[in-house]
């Protein structure tokens, strides 16, 4: 073995055996190697971990992120919706370049690794450099660059700068990495772009057999305007306009209706829950409870650090399971276990890597976060899952590796240059707002 | 001065300059003694300390705690409030002694210090042992320890164990810690008790200048059977008994009807929100925003340790304000810096501390908290409020001092011995739930 678990307590996220205590866990080129319960002779190992106190668990997804706009953390908040947007935030974005986008991303994925994320799905500008961030970081990430099509009979993808990135990322990193970088395909949502440009859109993601992320009833306005202009709402008039014939991936669905959870189950799409973004902004609870009972694959995102402001996946597991259970009005609603299963399990299938990562098993990519549970916050430990939702943040973080290797460990990050990257931040920081 | 910090942002909290960039704070004999925003010249110190990317507050507030119900986090979760109460956690507490509660409330402690907070409103059993903890420790507390009286027409507080335990903290700590740890009255709520008890309850109080601690209309349960009882709300069964004659701290006043939130207005009472309680036991959202408006002193409060499950008063602070936005369908609503009022001004007049502490301001308490901005997830810094609110968690503390005291630092307790109190609580939580 490269690296050697000792009594751990592993959180498998497996239906069969959820948690294992005193468990070993192997890992060996990558892959998750061995993994027992019991006290089974230990393999020989070049590094071994005692995990007394100590938690196992799949790194977690973050399948909703503009990793970039950590550059506009704490930026003009708490501001109405329409002031914040127009004048404060679409200008600033015009100054972004490539190289800022470069480090904003590396901020976002230092929280993310710090706080025991080691995949996320991003939609924003220049996604090229989001992959190269990403790539050189360690980390897993889906990415994509959000068409925006307002000029609906002239609008040609082949000319939209999307289309030249997104090729980019096809040819640099798909193969390269293993699949570790991803570019997906993405349209903005439904009242940003028209018809021709979803049918160009999903046509270039069915030849590149490329998942596709979109925004999906984030707001009251978006849906009754939805509704106004097209008589149905915006699940439906992507589902009759074929997008949903693709893997997509839908963020926010706040106010999906019961006809529209029907559609998002029936195609397979994923709704990605970002409680803390939805409040913040006053868009509204998302019908997570319902969502899964109708079998919708429900995973969990941050959104972009202008309506968060952390990227910390421990405080939307928390969240989203007790709102709702005050929306349910019942405190046994989004039980702590199902709750990480959205921030793993249904985050790795919402990238396409359901069959290779998000859970403790044998054969599955080493995507591991140990979290250190000997502390006054995590003490006593009656149960470990419980403690994960409702106890744990991302600060509790020990270690987090990515495809065996390991990314952050104890407040040292083994990828990323922080130094520089929070150096340059703060320059970016006055050139974007002057 | 014993202690300066050079160049650091100091939130002070104080109407006219909130906010002091680049500021000196210097402490001697426990009270802050110099607070310049301008490059001054500094003051001989015996240790300085660079403030550069750090920024300093006055110490939190947590004004409604059962601090050694620590020992029964993550124990019995995701239940409905009926099997949860009767079929574990009371049956619990029956199990409970002065030691246990003595452990519990010092692994309280010890994660509200690490946390930023310095002083806590605690109604638990066994109050002074609570009160030992606590004056250990170095925080301040209010410790009480609440009066259920079932027995209608027999109830006599004298015969009360809570008599007792009142008079020793008393006698052994009001004048000793020089008003740092005070004992305060406690009714436990308008459904466990009756008149008689409350008539001696307060006479208590008012002979002894205590203030009161009471549950109200915390969940639409007790507001409705009140109603059907007695023909109206706790609120004003409490004011016809002159309870709120007294100064009171009133946790949750989630169902606070407008006629009672102009009650605790009148009275002065301060009402405590516990968002994440009364989210994760599906009691409701308190109309913090309106009761704000109506003139009413609101805090912020954790709760018990099994209904929470943490004692980070950031996390309370960010989830108050992100409540209110959705409550009120507005994203200006509970702005950042209204929000950390709740936790640290508002927290202090609660506590009966507010012209000694609460604030950064000369001759107040050098009761303060240090965090570290130097991070991947609280850079950029545009705002030092908004990145309180919104960004920083309890594990952003660098160093926690109490009355000029640190207690805390870098990770080191410099009054608690943490390993004694997990090895502790380790072996409590076996005997508790067996």
């Amino acid at each position: 073995m490269d690296l050697l678990f000792k009594n751990v307590t592993a959180i498998t996220m497996m239906p069969e055996a959820p948690v294992l205590y005193n468990a070993q866990v192997g890992v060996k080129d990558g892959k998750i190697a061995l993994i027992t319960g019991a006290s089974a002779l230990a393999p020989a190992a070049r590094r071994v971990i005692d995990g007394t106190n100590k938690v196992l668990i799949p790194g977690l997804y973050n399948c909703h992120t503009h990793a970039a706009m950590t550059l506009f953390r704490g930026f003009a908040n708490d501001l109405a919706l329409e002031d914040w947007l127009f004048n404060h935030i679409f200008p600033a974005e015009r100054k972004l370049t490539p190289e800022i986008v470069y480090t904003g991303t590396q901020i976002a994925i230092a929280e993310m690794v710090a706080s025991g994320t080691v995949a996320f799905s991003d939609m924003y500008f220049f996604m090229d450099e989001v992959a190269r961030a990403a790539d050189e970081a360690g980390v897993l990430a889906n990415v994509s660059n959000a068409v925006i099509g307002m000029d609906r009979d002239t609008y040609d993808f082949h000319e939209d700068r999307v289309y030249a990135q997104s090729l980019n990322v096809l040819k640099s990193y798909h193969v390269n990495t293993g699949g570790r970088i991803r570019a997906e395909a993405s349209i903005h949502g439904v009242y940003t772009s028209f018809a021709p440009a979803w049918k160009q859109v999903t046509d270039f993601a069915g030849e590149n057999s490329l998942r596709l992320h979109i925004h999906l009833s984030e707001t009251k306005t978006e849906q009754d305007n939805c509704v106004a202009a097209y008589g149905k709402t915006p699940a439906r008039v992507f589902e009759e306009h074929g997008v949903f014939d693709l893997p997509v991936t839908a963020a926010h669905c706040v106010w999906a209706t019961e006809e529209d959870m029907d559609i998002l189950a029936r195609h397979g799409v994923t709704a990605v829950h970002n409680p803390v973004s939805n409040l913040k902004l006053a868009s509204g609870v998302a019908p997570v409870a319902r969502m899964l009972a109708k079998g919708v694959n429900v995973a969990i995102g941050t959104d972009g650090m202008s309506s968060n402001n952390s990227h910390d996946l421990f405080e939307e597991i928390k969240i989203a399971s007790i709102l709702q259970k005050y929306a349910a009005n019942d405190p046994t609603a989004a039980p702590a276990l199902e709750t990480l299963r959205m921030a793993t399990v249904n985050g790795a299938k919402a990238q396409g890597r359901g069959d290779e990562s998000g859970v403790l098993a044998e054969g599955y990519y080493a995507d591991l976060v140990l979290m250190d549970f000997d502390s006054p916050r995590l003490t006593p430990c009656f149960d470990p899952v419980l403690g994960l939702a409702y106890s744990a943040t991302g600060r509790d973080v020990a270690m987090t590796l990515c495809r065996g290797k390991i990314l952050y460990e104890n407040g040292e990050y083994k990828t990323i240059d922080v130094e520089k990257a929070l150096f340059d931040a703060r320059r970016y920081q006055k050139i974007i707002t002057h």
